[in-house]
């Protein structure tokens, strides 16, 4: 096996290391997060970070990378104490990719990038009309990771926007029949297959 | 399109629930989490979500349920201060989901569930020698969410075992050629195939 010690990974150029470390996990979710300022311009972001943090109440989420620059989707939130997760599909995963790009102040990523925004009547963050599985959130609260300046945020789920026919009766959504990507790093981009499920825990 | 509010999420089944609000986001990672204590009682633990914190110091975090029952993992680490990471390959999945299951005190999950324990010269966490991407980690800091009580916890990695032939030139870990598994919810596991890297942000 190769081995890295903390010295061997640090000596690693600078975007060999990003790669590895970032890689090394695996396969990962990805997610389009979509928000509104104040003035109503939405924004849309690719997150590989998005976590399930409880049932009851449902809680997700997400990591910011630290407040070093503008962070619109984090700011949009912070101002409007709403945003939407969606998930991504193959069949937009190039337009999806886009938004990661940078785009000047007052652009949508939705217009720029060729996806739908669509609103309910509950909140005023956009959904990504593209996507079979759209989640609402309300921020709840968030934690500063001291090591490195990231946050922790939590949302509570406040709406559920699911493609008919996703969910079965146990309540598990099929992200097979979905054709959901997951990442690996910042642009590995990976096919998920059911295997199966594992019922019983010993 | 299926919607849910609040308040009929609020009213599933609670079983119903659980496996929604754990299965909407899609797949993700699932690790193998291997302490010892400190009379060296090896513990191993499957978790689905470990999250990338940061490449530089390389930090990797991972979500406790609440403290309401004992957490081998959690006091393994809090009494060494170390834990390893270890991908699940499908070769070894059904060990790797029995070691869900509940085991008495002083009863290792590596024996009860077929998994072979590897020690570093480093620390005292036991590897999962199956394993083709192990990771050691310090303990850096953990964050209790005030909403229901889960535990953010960060740690920085001091060492990697990668298996041969795995990493590029670029850094980038290949998890096609390593078979790594993700997981949807609890037990729903999914194969992951690569579909393309998008090397350009616009």
């Amino acid at each position: 096996m190769q081995h890295f010690t903390a010295t061997a990974i640090g000596q690693l150029e600078r975007f060999v290391r990003r790669e590895l470390i970032n890689t090394l996990p695996g396969p990962k979710s990805v997610h389009l997060i979509g928000t509104a300022s104040g003035q109503g311009i939405t924004n849309l972001a690719l997150f590989n970070s998005i976590m399930h943090i409880g049932a009851n109440p449902p809680l997700l989420g997400c990591i910011f990378r630290p407040l070093t620059v503008r962070r619109h989707t984090y700011e949009n939130i912070k101002e409007t104490g709403f945003f939407t997760i969606n998930t991504v599909q193959e069949s937009y995963l190039d337009n999806a990719h886009q938004t990661a790009g940078k785009f000047p102040d007052g652009v949508s990523e939705f217009g720029a990038c060729g996806l739908t925004p669509r609103f309910s009547d509950l909140h005023p963050a956009p959904y990504v009309a593209e996507s079979p599985v759209q989640i609402g959130l309300r921020y709840c609260e968030e934690h500063l990771v001291a090591t490195n300046g990231v946050i922790l945020m939590v949302g509570e789920i406040v709406e559920i926007w699911l493609q008919d026919g996703l969910m079965d009766t146990d309540g598990v959504v099929d992200h097979g029949q979905a054709g959901t990507v997951a990442v690996s790093g910042l642009d590995a981009y990976y096919r998920t297959a059911p295997i199966k499920r594992i019922k019983t825990r010993t």
